[in-house]
């Protein structure tokens, strides 16, 4: 495989082929460089560290050289710019951090890091991570690599673009109502928020505490999975396909509305899974209803907390959307956020029922694909877009249960992601899942 | 002993006599009314359900002459006026529920109901548990039985007035910051707030989610261990004195201010208990600082959601002091309450390290006496009496390990609590350190 070739194959073959020596570390980051410079006006990228990329590959091939091994050794990644790099400025998407240089690596740097992965710089995003469509008022409104005069969703869009246009090997990002999955699915790519907490956070620029995940944006589920292996410290393994997996599909009623295209791609999916022997089932989740105001709710309060120093003092150094969002939260009463956590403890009730029936959770990960840059409203009457994005991955943050969405085929030229949910701590199961889908549809 | 000697013992030894036929529970329901009516003064009860008990009674008598056995069989108890009681009104101590009858027992009721006991009535206390005066507008003025002109505590004033003052055997309380345990420290007899969900808080009318107890209030550690086994639905067991106990104190600099006869009969106790063979050991908990501020903002957001719809229907029909603080709840800031969930999960963790280098921790329950009836400020500047009455109870509402109070000596006249507190379920170590200290005092 030539080298640009090698750009766009999966991270486990980028691995497999740089511990064979078939490619170094330093032709990889020179080809990622390249095409990053060629593939620019995707703005998937706020910082690019070439000289940085080059000593750390000149280091990994050194490493190579000795027969050294570790999981990610000389595997070229980028960073969502919501994380924390020693010596290398992270902006979380802001004005405000435009200059912020960190003395440390967030945790989940430092796993990747102590890996032998190479960073190439920092992706573009939606400012602070406080909105879905990565249109950056700061870096540049990131562009959906199927067809740039639309989103690629967010708020981790430059994680997904900087996959899908092979500009990385792999990535990682963030997810607080859907920041990996939203993008994953609109730019056609695998990603996976873990359980609560499973991923450390520590070192990540918080949106929500309660809500904040951390995890990876990949090529394959395979990917997902020694990424997932590597930033919880696991030694990786590969990914088993289960047996007689019961599914569970919420009604029609609980999803809709989602557009046409995406509810054929999801129907396929499902019966290409039904052919690998896994088994639907319809359960019930009514608490789901609620759960776009709870996450708006919880999340306008965590954010607000978190943000009133600079909302005081820098109100106009914020973008029009991230300020007016929140004002919004600092506007809002107490007793506001203390509902919504009562819906969220229904809402986890309702789910951890749904898992005594199922094994995991199907549904289309967004109800539309990637709208137009500048669209508002979703292609039906009283839902803005930003809220349509949202609506079913966010109750996956409200809970914590671990998701994954990954690509189950187009609608028209654009990709369709489906979702897959696992009660909590059982991410081997919903890669397994996932796995399922990907080899039933080869 | 004579029954009306016999209104004044503990809730062991009435259940023993009315085992061993001593007395009947008629004739000791009969004793326990009598003396409800000669103390109505005191306003410790808002309904007394005299014709019921003695159904009640009657009842229990024959299962007596029976042999049959329960643990709480013939006792006649009382009920905080916020557990629901099938068909006898349940006020809240409100002017909104003056006749609200409920259709079911709260499950804590149920569990001693079950247990055999006999229920006089339902006890005063502050409106709707939100308050520690139990200077009740719409029920009377409940007053301290070791001196009228005093408040006894609150919220569950009724609760402590009762079993001091030998109205029931024992009684039930709730406590979402410090609702049982300064009532028993100002009156003199023991309180018991259990973990967080240990007992049941199905039925009660809540004031604050996440800070909610019930628990038992009674003359001695073993009656408070027999009424929390039968409220957890456990078989009573004897409560063993530990051995080695190894007891944390808190710096004077944390605790302060703290009345000078407070600290000394403190003081004393502590003695006490190392002579008994306890060992002190002085333990940080730096995080007590912030935890009365957490407390305010964590209760105000919770109180004012709940009460959100009779708030805004009938605002005139709360007592003056309820209503001003769900006003200012109402007004509270979401981000407000979402920094005081992270502040009280920096003071868990501190408790939770507090723990690793000893068994308990012991503080005064109060760090002033009863204070005199409409007395609005502490015997220093700038504390108001309701906040100097929760300063050293509410950090474990905001964490929810067990807390226990028990009678410790006099500062004058008044009596002083001490509050001893264990890890998360560790109730039986904390009944056994109570009665070390109890014994001890003897």
């Amino acid at each position: 495989m030539s080298t640009d070739a090698l750009c766009d194959a999966p991270l486990t073959e980028v691995v497999a082929s740089l511990g064979r020596r078939a490619v170094s570390a330093r032709e990889l980051v020179d080809a990622y460089l390249d095409r990053i410079e060629r593939q620019a006006g995707l703005k998937a990228f706020i910082t690019v560290t070439a000289s940085h990329a080059r000593r750390q590959a000149a280091a990994a091939d050194r490493r190579l050289v000795r027969r050294d091994s570790a999981p990610l050794l000389g595997a070229p990644l980028a960073i969502k710019d919501l994380f924390m790099t020693r010596g290398v400025r992270t902006t979380g998407g802001s004005r405000i951090l435009r200059d912020f240089i960190p003395r440390r690596d967030a945790a989940a740097v430092s796993l990747l890091r102590n890996a032998g992965a190479i960073t190439l710089g920092k992706l573009n995003m939606h400012e602070f991570a406080y909105g879905v469509t990565s249109s950056n008022p700061f870096f540049g409104i990131a562009r959906n690599p199927h067809d740039p005069s639309r989103i690629p969703g967010g708020s981790s869009g430059g994680s997904a673009i900087a996959v899908v246009a092979g500009l990385c090997a792999a990535s990682i990002g963030s997810d607080t109502g859907g920041s990996i999955r939203i993008p994953a699915a609109l730019c056609g790519c695998v990603g996976l928020k873990p359980t609560y907490g499973a991923v450390p956070f520590d070192g990540v620029i918080p949106l929500g505490w309660s809500l904040d995940h951390a995890g990876p944006i990949a090529r394959t589920v395979s990917d997902a999975a020694l990424l997932y292996a590597v930033l919880t410290g696991q030694p990786p393994k590969p990914v088993r396909r289960p047996r007689g997996l019961r599914i569970g599909v919420l009604s029609d009623r609980l999803l809709r509305p989602v557009e046409r295209g995406v509810a054929a791609a999801t129907e396929r999916a499902l019966e290409r899974l039904q052919g690998a022997g896994a088994r639907l089932r319809e359960v019930a989740l009514p608490e789901l209803s609620m759960s776009v105001a709870a996450q708006l709710a919880t999340l306008r309060a965590e954010a607000s907390a978190l943000h009133r120093t600079w909302l005081r003092s820098r109100p106009r150094d914020y973008g029009r959307d991230v300020r007016l969002r929140l004002q919004l939260g600092a506007l809002a009463p107490a007793s506001d956020y203390v509902l919504a956590q009562r819906a969220r403890e229904r809402l986890r009730a309702g789910l951890r029922r749904a898992f005594e029936q199922v094994d995991v959770l199907a549904l289309p990960t967004t109800p539309v694909t990637a709208p137009l840059v500048g669209e508002r409203k979703a292609p039906w009457p009283s839902e803005p877009v930003d809220g349509a994005l949202v609506r079913l991955t966010s109750p996956f943050n409200l809970t914590g249960a671990p998701a994954l969405s990954l690509p189950c085929g187009l609608a028209g030229r654009l990709p369709v992601g489906l979702q897959l949910v696992a009660p909590w701590g059982a991410e081997d199961l919903l890669l397994g899942a996932g796995r399922l889908l990907e080899d039933a549809s080869k």
